[in-house]
């Protein structure tokens, strides 16, 4: 059970978020590769008022962070990449083969994540306003061309690489779940079925578990009665 | 002259992009990072008609790729991660050191980039439309808030990370070139200075360069007289 107060490597996470972001905050990654690798961690929950310094750490003001040591790292696709070089089983060490799955890291991140972002942005912070009406279809068209293009790479394989599972893969996945408001992986040839694959690995379920534990722990109190008025 | 026939080392790059594109197509920082890292290599120049197999290299269509043997690289923080890693001058190789400037290349690639392209978009590709005007006041509130996030990290530091300049200054100054169009990173403080110092380096110059050179010796011809009628 990697989640250990012991642990030699601390991340960040929130310690309660709304319901549409449970189960896909950035420490998703962090955990699920940790778990991939077998490795101890510790949690430090923020709320919405972060400790003074925390923006000295993480200048965008997000989470996660990891910390080990004297590491200290943001930003999710550097921290996976981080706990990669700790484990194969996460990040092949043959050069060619270490790049394929750091370059799928960066794709998932600049390539796919951008336009599935603006999507999740259109539906759910900016519902109801004129121009996300307009937009709306420009942006799903233009998530459903980046999934197109990444169902013809992916095909049959089981991961994008082929028969090895690597941090492109966990990072690739848990872009696609920002869109689990829509049907449209699921529609996609290949994607459903991969992003299953991923979901179904025991080490993303327990690091799912874990960040959905500690919101649950933490659910804010309903006012008390008449507190409104 | 690190462009050289007979190199190594192969990147591609267009042929000729339109004005606005001009010297900020990504093949730059391949180009810029071969600079610094004192790399030989040659140039597998496309045009809009890509070769056919081109889209099982590069799955989503676009430049740069890097080939030296086995290795095959597309996304472009991966092609200058895997060039730092040939070059001290790039990127530490002390962990510690090593993952501060790997994390500034995703943080501009995921935490910067996507507002920057957001604005770029609306005033280059969707000019007029109306989810534009409306969105644009918004969009640039946002790149604002990025900027001065940056901003505020780098105070009067001359790299993300003190003296010693890395892939992620080199990917973060990049970025911030996508809003040339704009006033926005002379009006805040610090980001100005950051940019000229980037683009003053000898490095980048001759990668700009050597950029724009095939743009010029590629131009299309215009249309003979009357050839519209």
């Amino acid at each position: 059970m990697p989640v250990n107060p012991n642990a030699a490597i601390e991340i960040t996470a929130f310690r309660w978020v709304p319901e549409f972001a449970q189960g896909v905050v950035r420490d998703l990654r962090a955990r699920w590769a940790l778990e991939e690798a077998g490795l101890d961690y510790k949690v430090q929950l923020l709320g919405q008022e972060r400790p003074a310094d925390y923006i000295c750490e993480q200048p965008f003001d997000q989470v996660p962070i990891l910390r080990e040591g004297e590491v200290q790292i943001f930003e999710s696709g550097a921290i996976v990449q981080y706990i990669g070089e700790k484990s194969e089983a996460l990040l092949p060490t043959d050069t060619r083969e270490r790049f394929r799955a750091i370059q799928w890291t960066y794709a998932a991140l600049n390539s796919v994540e951008p336009a599935i972002m603006n999507l999740l942005l259109i539906d759910i912070f900016f519902t109801g306003q004129e121009w996300a009406k307009l937009r709306r279809p420009g942006a799903e068209d233009f998530v459903k061309l980046k999934l197109k293009r990444l169902s013809d790479w992916l095909g049959d394989k089981q991961w994008l690489e082929g028969d090895r599972f690597t941090i492109g893969d966990l990072v690739m996945t848990t872009t696609l779940r920002f869109l689990r408001h829509t049907d449209l992986v699921a529609e996609t040839p290949h994607l459903g079925d991969y992003l299953k694959r991923a979901e179904a690995r025991p080490a993303f379920k327990r690091a799912l578990a874990d960040q959905l534990a500690a919101f649950a722990a933490n659910q804010p109190q309903p006012e008390p009665e008449g507190a409104a008025a």
